[in-house]
């Protein structure tokens, strides 16, 4: 992404954040107030948007610091409820530098008809992108679990997975997670999942 | 949205009617000269799209002020005929800043197709962006209501829904209403719904 | 659109035509070199794009004159063979001062897959974007003509159409012909006509 | 495309190459990481994009200069592996200036559907952008090749069809690669080849 150099480390992680929304934005994935991202810094840092607020016009001020338990450093600052999801990706593993939330339509419509816990995708060039993959010949499996608005609850059901869930995963209704060791990482991974995503729902339009 | 900041309210208004134009124009939610916009400021002035010219290109000059019934202040100003229906959702709720009526493929077609008088939106998480709305695991009406180019009748047909339509309505074959206290709050609930159009679209492609 | 103020008449047309090109391309519907744009000035000289090259990319040099039946007015100019259809239309009327041609996917698919000479739009707020409609509670009759590469061939077979297709044309498996009194005009009926015909393709996708 | 004039052909070659990737990506066809771009100088000289990194960010960096068989000139270059599909398309041809490579929704989803080896296009007006087809009305044949991560021996089935075809052709699950002249040529193939798979994958939606 365009970002300006900056020897601030956290002015870099808020510039990657902006750039990233404006991205997901162009595509349509962070529709009203829908969506949320965050960067851990060298010194384990987090910075992550603040709750509410439209993530395409994100300004410095829509970022904001939380610890590794998701709480705001700042008094007064507003951590969102999804905060928990991001941390729970930092804290099983030291090489995340990048979390990424979007809704997409695809991932919307595709998780809501699926009645399975997860979407394979198989025998696609982009599988590539995901950590690991070296083939196209393979199959991936996108876990999809039940939206739930305790959130607490929610990553209780996802921490068992974490670590072999190379494509992110998907709450149903909801949207995707994706991550990666750096934002540019964790964008390319995102473009890629959607646009798998956005084929499976093509194909099922068709191939009946 | 990057609106400029200015200390006269009419020209903030102007201003966000402006932004919200070009908003809704990227997504191509106001074809040809479809689509109208309105704020009301603090002082109770109306002001709205005038009559024809595409809303996607705005300038100060294409903004005319309206009194609380729908007629133009500045004798020559021509508002839309469809002004009366920004007018009542003023009028019904003092809370309300903005007003937005767009165009969108997804609530044309939907709309066209539903023989009831609503579409029901079920399970989605991007619900919460609707007034009141608290979790996903809920149903929210959007009432469609058929088009009529008597808009004083239809306006009467819409009144008695007034105050009970978290999601805003749609005209059939024609568009939708969604409205907010703030500009912000309107386009995010008009992406909202969008979204949510677009995505029970797709599902009908699919799901049978 | 944004064209600049300009005295000189040819700079105007050449300058709506260029902008007319960047808006069509930013909608798909001009790909590869396809399309053509054409402005009757007052005085009755014809600007047009020049044969090849990308309207999303247009510059003055890719605006040549021709005269009322299609010959280039400066020697070496080449206009595209479709400048025929073009010029029939300003014929016709002595009101119009802008067509557009544009290939859609939308109006490519729904013309192959028509097995009539024409696509009925109906019921469609939109529709009162065409001229001389009053209401959405009508159809309107978009003729479908064969394609056919022998242009002066096909222009007869257009002619005893003239006058009486308020929503333009389409050629099968080739795209769309609108005009206007102004480009202003012209471009909201393109706008207008695409946005019905993706309603259109939408619909035959879920409604069986 | 907007490239600014340069006396150096590897400049141009570059910048050549660059707007390509932003225009690619405009379309979502260089998703993630995906898609490459070359060009040949008229000195026979070969840039490429660089194995990695997104084509719609590229710089001057992203772009090396490979040998007629696909090895970096410089020490430390790491060419993509697909570098060897853009040599042979060069070799077999001398008056190739340009190959692009990208991954499409449309190019990806009917190359998986289609059980035999090709996609047919037929009776479509842009046919004409392809190299000597002179009407619509005639079909044109669309190679479909399997993935192999073996990439020599992917140039190896792909060979024999050099110099017969005239669109290009798929590899399944993959992306397409066209070719030109020019830059400029080989863009206006790619943007015609995708308008026409968008055009047959809708198709398939609807005419059952």
């Amino acid at each position: 992404m365009d970002t300006m150099i900056s020897t601030d480390p956290w002015a870099g992680a808020v510039q990657d954040i902006i750039a990233a929304g404006r991205r997901m934005d162009r595509f349509g994935w962070v529709p009203a107030t829908a969506g949320n991202i965050s960067r851990r810094l060298p010194d384990g840092r987090i910075a992550i948007t603040r709750s509410g607020g439209h993530k395409g016009h994100l300004t410095a001020d829509g970022v904001i610091e939380v610890t590794a338990d998701g709480r705001a450093v700042r008094a007064g600052d507003r951590p969102s409820a999804e905060t928990l999801l991001h941390c729970q990706v930092y804290e099983a593993s030291p090489d995340v530098g990048a979390v990424l939330h979007g809704h997409s339509v695809a991932s919307t419509v595709l998780s809501m008809m699926e009645q399975g816990d997860a979407i394979l995708l198989s025998g696609y060039e982009v599988l590539k992108v995901f950590e690991g993959q070296q083939t196209h010949d393979t199959t991936v499996r996108l876990p999809v679990f039940d939206n739930d608005q305790d959130i607490a609850r929610l990553s209780g059901v996802v921490a068992p997975y974490l670590g072999r869930m190379p494509a992110g995963y998907v709450i149903r209704g909801h949207g995707v997670y994706v991550w990666g060791g750096t934002m540019d990482v964790a964008l390319a991974r995102l473009e890629g999942l959607e646009f798998l995503l956005a084929c499976e729902l093509e194909r099922r339009k068709v191939a009946r």
